[in-house]
């Protein structure tokens, strides 16, 4: 199984930025639990960050046929980027919307995702584990039929 | 680790009700799998399903001292308890709020959760494990310092 | 036929409370008449009133199997009870959905029901005949191919 | 007793239009039905339809010494007639609004009846006999006090 | 003169749940305090606390022949609980509304009470003093004519 | 110089219709009191009424060329009718809107008017003064020079 | 007959300010005009300008009792006075609110005053003659029932 | 093929109307080169306008079985013809709705059509050119298969 | 204990203004009963009433350094006044709101008040007594911690 | 005459992606029809796609002496770009706006355009075609006073 | 040159409230640091502090001849004060609205100034630089052609 | 000190685009400005202007420890980038926004910067010089305090 694991904007800060709320793990090590975790379920994963929305739907263009599951922290990019959307909904592979924190526990714009609509399913507030249970979650679909890919909007 | 697990109204009816949304599971089954995985990581729970939302405040009480952590699938009070509200966060320990389906993608109205603020994650979306995820996160917390309870509201 | 009444909150005041609005008919003169329409019709009655809704929704769930259809006065309950919408439409059958009043010519809060949604019809503003119409409705029903249940929400 | 009966716009096309909404039943048909039922009651009826807004005023302002109570099926006016809610208000008689299909289960701005707050009641979902039952409810009113006018507005 | 108290959701808890917010007195001393001020005064009180919005509607209804007023305290189902308004119009007795904190000084949701216009006063903000207040208005009302039962709505 | 009086839907009914908000006097004695002010102060009018958007609109078309300004009592349409803004738009001259009673003083929706924007000045509340104020600003207009036609919208 | 007419701030400027909004008429000139229709008309009348909302509001007071109506011009309190429109209604006497141009044609804001459910009429739009007219329309209201003081709010 | 073009409300004084906005062509002009583009098409066309909503309906009622396509310029119909909407969903063939000006460009309730949800397609801005380009379209249909009819709403 | 008790705009009318709302005690005589009961408390307390804004503002600042506890009722200024507000927080010292009439049960602008968040508690509804018991309220409030002043916003 | 014609985010994957809404067609078929066409009109045309708004932006602010005019499907940019709309109007030429599919027709957030208003017509629904009729009208445009660039906002 | 600086209401009281937001600087120091840069920039000022909105207006209305720039901070006038908004357009000179603290980040309605409208430009979270940046600009206001006076609203 | 300055999309167009609104200076001029006034204060500058949104969140990310503060005109990122928002919050250095005209008087859409909340201060409507008053103020920041960075959100 193939997983395309897509970091959003600012979180190549992480562990320095604003640490009371994002805890102070660095992305490099969330990235190596990501790959240990991945290879432990026989996940092969490619992991992209970017502060650029256009080179993220390229990524996943470009991906779009070797992968079979996309686990997105879009970050900032959660409330502003429609481009974002549409390139997961013409994807049309399995998508889990992941946050470190809980995104609906902070400032009231943030409780609204427009990436949401277009992913299977949405996990916030466990920290890294976030990602891994997304993974897992990938991992178990073939027996799980409720995963399936729903229609856009 | 002592979990309680509260399933809240018509969730009894699982496997009946609207198989094409909530899966052919019975509760019966979920909670079979919730023991099995509390027992594997040597939690101890206990699991109240209630279509009365009183009766939901009361036991929530009557464990206040006994529970380390809550897990809670609020269903239809989701959109309208303030008084199971009030109730999680008197008893401020950490919560998770679990659903079977994605909420985030349905009836706008099912989009809003008054139950979220006084919770410290949310997991959508992925059937059974979404029970199993929350209680691996509680059985995981004392290593992890921001599961710590926020303040309600 | 098998029909389950269903009175909410309060209602077991009628003819006490508030008469200007709900006249002078006490609920027992309605159950009296109720079954005497369902006699007439060939039609088995229950009647249940509670100003629990927790309550109402596990009748609803007990009698799900013997029930052909459901007449519902959801009274306060109207406003705020997205358990009793979601019991409605668990239990999948013609629902009509009934008031005594018109409920569309009072305060304005009064006008937006969530029970609607899933009901097949609604009759209001017509005093006890509101219930021996919705009575009569579902007698016929076998003829009547648009009564069919829609899907909720 | 005189009762008058408004068919609103593009109700000529009953039967051909959207039968999966609206039925197969042509407003013929129906009109047949309820001089039966009014014969049976005792009732005079006149029925008029129009796709003109100024007609069916016009219409409602000749007849008003003549009729001692009015059943409207507005149809697109519900949303948009202030012009016959004005005259409904000015007649004062016992008028009931009646729709085929039930308007609460459609598009959202087919929700809000712009014409209610000028009617006693309203009946929703019941095919042609939201039109029988409207007719029987006028039948019965003078034993009934609550049946009486609101004033408008 | 006869006085009926009531107690919501959660407020059992009080002294232990978030005493910066409710203070470290427990409902037994405010029960107390208000049979002693209520006996100064010349009033028999009935004091009842529940967290089921149900019971309360009952106990509403089982004492309205013999309460000349109440005070109510409807904590979380100040914002939810339609059926308790109902309940209080129906009665039609003077009632005062009360809060320990001041519930306009907190979250949003806390500001509109669907209870406040159904009563004659409302206090919020003055601790226990706000049902001694009370109880001293209801004890003054004879000769205070503004007191009267507003029309509910 | 030239004027045309329109009147909208339904004040056919003046002097029937709910006499406490729009007085006892027909559109008769109205138009008999516009006509002999429009006599003294050397005006020619010509006055329709009529229950039909379409027909008002014609009415104005057809007169474009003849009148110098425009009174307009547009009832109902005040708040429907985008088709008379356009006409009025279209036509381009002075045009003042009145009505009989305040429309801010009553429903809400009877408070915003999409003919105004339209219109050089507007008066309300003082019965057929309304009307006869209106033609005295028209016959005056020469010498005043803001009452120049505003651009529409 | 006593009137008083009140004018709001800023007013004093006329002339000089924004002539293509407000006209090149001064203050004194309007004031010379009022007091010539109202010698004419047999009406005494006071008149007030100032800048300062509690002014007004102590002018009001202290003329409670020698004035028969009002004329207002709010000026800029249309949009924030509540001490104003509170005023107007203590006093209770006919009041007819007048603007120089037409309030509903300019900013939105502009468009919503807070003064006019107290007052009996409202006259936009017609320079100064609007005071005229309002003076008129209190002279003759003897006549006229329907002008009659309409309860606050 | 035989397509059906209406004309809506105040389009007859094309050319006359406001022409910094509309351009100073009149109707029979573009009527005229409606005609030569149809004719060179292979298209019979049948033009109607009318400032009467009722008659727009019945025209289109009255040609729904000859009609393969319509062309319609709603114009102040636009914002609040819900019974012009409910023809053109009930006679079932591909719409096209068009106007002169972009009315995304004006005043910001032009916005908003209540009428294109059930056209096919929607053209703004070209002046004329929009009826011709829709005739184009209709013409090449049968080869495009996304331009079937949608479901209404 | 000092208290500064002040009055806001046409409270001086007390007695002769809306005494179906506002009971008839005037201003002197609920003045007569502040100080009767302050001395009874032993507080030392300065009275003010203004219609003036700017004035009231003026007061609160010279008595800043004199006074431990305010008694405001803002009237009509609780709507508008953000310079009142801000005054308040400015002085930093507990302040109860108090309004004779119950604010929650009147026009719906009523029930929004701007000065609240600066308060640490409201009473309103009890006439006279509104004063007294947050009279009483001050004078206890060195054993109550509760009352301790909130920060502003 | 020069065309700048510019596709905006995921439209490279046209007949790939959700082919139910977009069609089967290609990008680079629509291309080839685009450069046919335009050669046909004597039109030079340059195209450029891009999943970056920073780059096509660039490519605007590069190209703005050479264009004439713009042909922009702005694709999910629609929704969200201000900064492609404030380039589009320092551009300051003729611009029309396209779309495959009718935006209308879609989810509401399609429907609001923040690129409209800086554009001078639109045209949706229509396939390819939206593309050929845009080129057709700037190729005629000099004769076509009315498509003069608008200000923007 | 002349410089009119205009303090709003509570800026008396600067240095002692709340110092956490607005710093420990007099209102004094203020006016002396004022002063002293309006000399090294060869401006004459005024500087006038009240809370009374109504004189604030009358001392612009006063100056109206001699001042040729404003710089005011109209504290909590910001929010409420239209007639403070229409005395500047009245007076029609270059304005700047200045303030101590970042407007924009604090509670949600200070951010939204009914002043700024007639005002040229805004400084705002500089403390006493936000005043004399102001004076800067009023300075060397000659040489910049765009600091011209726009019209209000 | 260090200082970085950024200019956001169309920046680059200033001279060209728009003069009646941005005036006639070049983005060339401006920073030769900038650099000559960094240079007086003792600051070194680094200055970037870019179309791409990622692209000024990575210069931000490069320069986070080399910066001391930082001078942002976002342009159109002011109203939809989160991410730049997020990386100024990340950052936690001063920060002043800044632009060239008073984005309060344009579009009411420009009136909501989502930057604003993360900067300490904000200039608007003095041209070039809104960028000059901003590095004055950040080099003279270590005298003071209330320009401390507050905290996102």
């Amino acid at each position: 199984m193939h997983v395309l694991v897509l970091h959003g904007p600012n979180l190549n800060l992480l562990g320095e930025r604003e640490p009371e709320i994002y805890g102070q793990m660095t992305l490099d090590e969330i990235d190596r639990r990501i790959r240990k975790r991945a290879k432990k379920l026989g996940i092969k994963v490619r992991i992209v960050q970017s502060n650029h929305e256009g080179w993220l739907v390229d990524v996943l263009h470009q991906n779009r046929r070797w992968l079979d599951g996309l686990v997105i922290n879009p970050a900032a990019f959660t409330y502003s980027s429609y481009a974002l959307r549409d390139a997961i909904a013409a994807v049309a592979k399995p998508a889990i919307e992941v946050h470190l924190s809980d995104i609906h526990n902070r400032e009231p714009w943030r409780a609204h995702s427009i990436i949401e609509p277009v992913c299977t399913a949405q996990i916030s507030g466990l920290g890294v584990d976030s990602y891994l249970h997304a993974l897992e979650r990938l991992a178990s679909q073939e027996s799980v039929p409720e995963l399936r890919r729903k229609p856009a909007g």
